[in-house]
């Protein structure tokens, strides 16, 4: 499985890819699910991968093919980051019914995000079925893959006005959850951070499943956790728990 | 949606059920899914359920009917836990069967757990093709329905030598960070602790949407959460993620 976050704060945005395949538990591989296609200066284009890995390298490989031959419609040209997120809908939805045949389906789905010049920077997610959805005040990250063990502190946590910092740890943390719940999610862990009107991703970090940082941020969460819920008010258990509030059935 | 949690330490056994259940968005309802089934000083079984509504209240109907009859299998005289699992199973099945046409199918799922005189305190899942699976030391605890969301808290904190109370806690915690995250779970939220050997439930709690310390816990553990997010050092953030750190593509 996979699992890969977007994170659309004010200042920018923040992208976080685990790196683990696995087509059956005896072919697990390690994979890079994040994509970066750029002009410097001009656009930024991230594009992160879940789902079938034939579906989404064949598209990936379109891509980079397309904006090679400078084709009239490429990453490197459509003028609106939604387009791009319609024309990598498209290339999945090809790429998909070429194979699928009675049940076998190959789907896929995509994250994409970044800023094109004279533009907002903004955050598309790609259905298998090649529509999309873009990032709303009240829910500005998107997932794919394996979401939901790493959404809860993603929903406390980040809100438009976070640092960029914030949206990286909280990703990060949100990662962490997500590899400690489902071992089919594991390092190396991708994480890009692009921050708004600088045209440029400066910041761009993998870590290895050896990294000491990751481990030390694993290790921080762990005893934050366990002391946030070690320190949870008992008196109210022992307290406000008594014949009053039961329901008899 | 549902979000039910059997937890098993050595003391005893914690079960918390939400009550809301939907069919599409304007049919939203709030219907029990926890169920006791006891001899005093007997027997004490405790039935959670998720799934297709008319499939379980069908199960449970049955399960009451057959012990009422005085049945020759029923739950309260099947000798083995293990084998109420299978019985419920089986009812299960047959009920769905009764239903499915082409790809309509029923399903369902329950928690089963308990203890009776002579064996020891313990917890299955049933699975909706019928087949149980029961708790393993490393993972002392059983969801059903809506689980992932709250699985992250389950499994840094559950340890066989966890006290009740911290497996109620705990699991209040985890539906807390499912109702966050996922509206089709909701209150009333029901609570069952078993002490081991007391072949009688003492306590059974039931939350309402207006109670106090529902909102307590829910707003204790969003405050000690966010603190726990706010105390995560800083410094490798800044100090260790260096050029060194990083991958090239």
């Amino acid at each position: 499985m996979t699992y890969c976050v977007g994170i659309a704060v004010d200042a920018g945005l923040c992208f976080i890819a685990d790196s683990r395949t696995n087509a059956g538990v005896d072919d697990v591989n390690t994979y890079s699910k994040l994509y970066r296609f750029s002009i410097e200066g001009e656009r930024q284009i991230i594009v992160l991968c879940a789902g079938n890995l034939a579906t989404t390298q064949g598209v990936i490989t379109q891509i980079k093919r397309d904006a090679k031959m400078n084709a009239a419609q490429n990453i490197l040209n459509i003028s609106h980051l939604e387009d791009i997120a319609d024309y990598i809908g498209e290339l999945s939805v090809a790429r998909q019914e070429k194979h699928a045949s009675g049940s076998n389906t190959f789907e896929a789905s995509f994250i994409v995000g970044g800023q094109i010049k004279g533009h907002k920077h903004n955050l598309y997610r790609v259905y298998a079925a090649g529509n999309h959805i873009k990032i709303s005040v009240s829910t500005p990250f998107l997932q794919i893959g394996e979401s939901k063990y790493g959404k809860p502190i993603l929903d406390r946590i980040i809100v438009p006005e976070s640092t960029l910092d914030t949206a990286a740890m909280c990703g990060l943390v949100s990662m962490d959850s997500t590899m400690k719940s489902n071992l089919s999610v594991g390092p190396p862990i991708e994480v890009v951070l692009y921050t708004r009107d600088s045209f440029s991703s400066e910041r761009h970090y993998v870590f290895e499943e050896s990294s000491d940082y990751l481990r030390n941020v694993s290790r921080a969460w762990d005893e934050k956790l366990r002391a946030a819920f070690a320190g949870m008010p008992p008196i109210a258990w022992s307290g406000k728990w008594n014949e009053a509030d039961l329901g008899n059935r």
